[in-house]
């Protein structure tokens, strides 16, 4: 219990070169994939080293447990968060969060905290989607917000089932599904992520809590018009859809830009059938809007799609619009808020623009995030960074948290 | 010989059903794979009910032929087209050709026509470059256009070589290549081939005579920003390169629009690394540009160059352009275009925008065209359509000028 701690760097320069993407740069560790496969036997393995017990639950999110007074694993204090990337993500995004809870432990251990309350740090599988395409998988499905059924239809890139995943990485796909048990164990979830964005930058600081995480959706727009030749046909015979849906991904931005606090990006983009010498006769734009006033997202859309029809006219095209996802904003527990401010007084209060497991936790438990400032602001992407003086500043907020979580028997959360 | 003639409409009803796709709509008959091999089937089938001696030569077209006077195969007249179509394409985009061409020979032959010189049928192979991405593949390789290492070197979408593609359509792979002998056969080229564009429709004839093929090239445009996540990046903070490349999209269309008969397209566009939530670190442009005047084509480019310069820079991206390929215009043999003017009076002449195996063997031998109406003026499409009138004036427009090119010892061409 005295040994000294082991640094945030140090952890994660012991998984460094895990999953790395020479194609895309960064990495991609996608669920129940190797990459993240050696991650969760390296977090199982710092975990047995802490004397904790570990346990992978129903849906695949390990847990490493160290339980309160008379074994008691209820009123949990619980931290962690995701070991899964984006293709071509950052070193980061998920790992810096199960990282830092260990390094917390060793701080608790080194400061020889008595607890008065079981302890968990907990890593949740595909977090980002980044392979079965729905985000927050693991912990969607532990709430219930995500039904097994949808969830064993989901195929990756390469057609492998979820199913198919979870039977290879030694899972039982039939036990998927909400889990009471593991649910009511939680007495509070503390996340601590990498922000993904410029906040602390701009404010000066290492260490943020977090408020709320705006509402986010995704939209398939699809624009129609007339295939053909595009050596043959006279520029004033064409009904482009291509140069419609051009005209609509400026129009995305240029709405969103003119709309406080929003953010609105197409980042994947289909014409059909998408040869270079063939105008398409249709083309698939992918938007992705959020914003932390579900009314405002609304009319944003709106006003997109009354610009995407104009634009679409403007061509002899067509337009059409569906919703393909939709997460109105969180606001995370104010009393468990209050309290980290209590405990962190420097610490500016933001909101993130990203989803997290928090995020769905948020809906059944009392539930916080921490963020560690990124000198870059870049995220979803290799050029995401963290500073070592940042990452361990990070850890000893997560510390300072979580001792005073543990150490009082009559607080009003959890 | 005094069988009643098979009309064109007959012959392309028998093949009706080969290749269509149902995921596209329309057909995908890949050069080489089971819808392809299908049509060259019933090519040889045909040819063979026709009397005529049938071989593959070195580099995949098949031939059959009718020899002259004392078994001679020099001088050949010669017609035909391809078998092969773009992914989702249409019925009559080369196959309208191999059918004319059928239809033809019985057309001489109910007339009794006696020939002073050989007649050849060819079908050539990936005249669409649909399969292995290099257009006139089969004719280039022939005449020495592109040389086997090149060739040898192309995949297609499933990895597949076209070594591999060929040995198992029974090919020699390391014999393909310039074929002086099949080349030095030919004394002159007829291409009949469904219109794709509007020409014939906008003059109210079914049938026009070639006169050039357009210039036409082919670039790639790589706009590169800054890759980031599209929930926690503001939009003041963004180098998004799909906004970019969306200005340019526009600026492409409307470069064109004002240069007199340039056609310039973008049907292929890729963000990468292409995900939802993922604001795009590069974009992927390709852009086909096409005009009867190469150093126009070159003017055009150049500006759709500068345009693109402007927008990625308005988006603090940037913008590089290469050329993937470029086919100087070709203008067909003028001696030739006067021969058949005077035996088809009335066809107007008409440029194409469109690529073709006539093009290739235009550089190496007297080679001419004839278009047949589509009355949507819609190609590279399901939309595609030919009225079965038109069908039989253009095989009888096609046998009127082969009738000519085989019975006249003391002509000037080829």
């Amino acid at each position: 219990m005295s040994d000294t701690p082991t640094t945030v760097t140090q952890l994660l320069s012991d998984i460094r070169d895990v999953g790395r993407d020479s194609q895309r740069g960064g990495y991609s560790r996608f669920a129940y994939a190797t990459a993240e496969l050696e991650l969760r036997e390296w977090f199982v393995a710092e975990a047995t080293r802490r004397s904790m017990d570990v346990e992978t639950d129903r849906n695949g999110a390990i847990w490493a447990w160290r339980p309160g007074p008379g074994g008691s694993l209820d009123q949990a204090v619980v931290t962690g968060s995701h070991l899964d990337s984006v293709p071509g993500g950052g070193e980061f995004d998920g790992p810096l969060g199960v990282a830092s809870a260990l390094a917390a432990v060793d701080l608790l251990d080194a400061r020889g905290v008595v607890v008065d309350r079981p302890l968990a740090l907990v890593a949740f599988p595909e977090e980002e989607g980044g392979r079965f395409g729905l985000a927050c998988l693991g912990s969607q499905l532990m709430t219930g917000a995500v039904h097994p059924d949808r969830a064993l239809g989901l195929r990756d890139a390469e057609g492998i089932s979820l199913a198919e995943a979870l039977t290879r990485a030694g899972l039982d796909p039939t036990r998927i599904g909400r889990d009471n048990e593991a649910v009511g164990r939680i007495g509070s979830f503390v996340e601590l992520h990498v922000e993904q964005g410029r906040g602390l930058i701009d404010l000066g600081h290492p260490v943020a809590i977090g408020s709320s995480i705006l509402g986010h959706g995704r939209w398939r727009l699809t624009v129609t018009g007339e295939g053909n030749h595009a050596g043959a046909t006279l520029m004033a015979d064409r009904r482009d859809p291509m140069v419609a849906a051009a005209m609509i991904v400026v129009a995305v931005r240029d709405s969103a830009r003119v709309t406080k606090d929003a953010r609105a990006t197409v980042g994947r983009i289909q014409p059909v059938p998408g040869g270079t010498n063939v105008i398409a006769s249709r083309v698939e734009i992918w938007l992705d809007v959020r914003h932390p006033d579900d009314s405002v997202t609304a009319g944003l859309v709106s006003t997109i799609l009354e610009r995407a029809q104009v634009a679409a006219a403007a061509e002899g095209c067509e337009v059409t619009l569906v919703e393909e996802s939709y997460s109105g904003s969180v606001s995370f527990d104010g009393t468990l808020r209050d309290r980290l401010a209590t405990v962190l007084p420097e610490a500016p209060i933001l909101d993130t623009g990203a989803g997290h497991d928090a995020g769905v936790l948020a809906e059944v438990v009392p539930t916080a995030m921490l963020f560690t400032r990124n000198p870059t602001g870049v995220s979803h992407s290799p050029y995401e960074q963290i500073d070592d003086a940042d990452a361990e500043s990070g850890a000893k907020a997560l510390a300072d948290v979580l001792q005073d979580l543990l150490s009082t028997a009559d607080d009003q959360v959890g």
